[in-house]
């Protein structure tokens, strides 16, 4: 079996659309997921999944109801751990980077017109 | 608690050295990791551990042993599936982040003078 490769860049180019992520690589049943954000996302979190963000462009704040907002500008990264709500705010166009379980659902506990199931896999 | 932001530059700015990789964040069992590295490394696997490597600044060769050599630029990503022997190879100086289990070794099942335990976290 060949060893594959993603360009970050070539994977973008590969979908339109905000908050729709796309699974770019799976390994030891966790998942790298590429995204497009813009606005404001809706407030939830997930009861058993760890999930990191790092930010490739742009400027995302990630509201909390009980901490300190965390900014996230180009190059940086954060982890919200499990259980805790959070809301993720796009200030202008953001494109992600996430790391998460396979199972992990990006509006967590909640269901809602923008829930993502059966992710679509870009080769 | 509250929750803190990587920024990978300046977390590069906190280390010299290379193949000495350093913790940033766990999640769910994995760690990132990032790495300077320049020319070649030793050949190994992991036995239990897929392994993923984000090239940040330069090009990385990852060789093996039955197939094509995988080069990977900045922007690009591959995973090493667990158990398949591969050598990364740095052509000048590389910038990495990994993903990998906590438990991973940086010279997998070889014990060697270049093998890290009780890595670093940077704070």
């Amino acid at each position: 079996m060949e060893i594959s490769k993603v360009n970050i860049d070539a994977a973008f180019a590969k979908f339109d659309g905000y908050w729709d992520p796309k699974i770019v690589a799976e390994l030891n049943g966790q998942m790298v997921k590429l995204a497009r954000l813009s606005g404001e996302f809706i407030w939830h979190s997930h009861a058993k999944e760890d999930e990191l963000f790092l930010v490739l462009d742009g400027v995302l704040e990630i509201h909390f109801r009980d901490r300190d907002t965390v900014t996230l500008c180009q190059g940086e990264l954060a982890v919200i751990p499990r259980g805790v709500e959070h809301k993720p705010v796009a200030r202008g166009q953001v494109r992600l980077m996430l790391f998460e379980p396979s199972g992990t659902i990006n509006t967590g506990e909640i269901v809602d017109s923008r829930t993502r199931t059966n992710l679509d896999r870009l080769e």
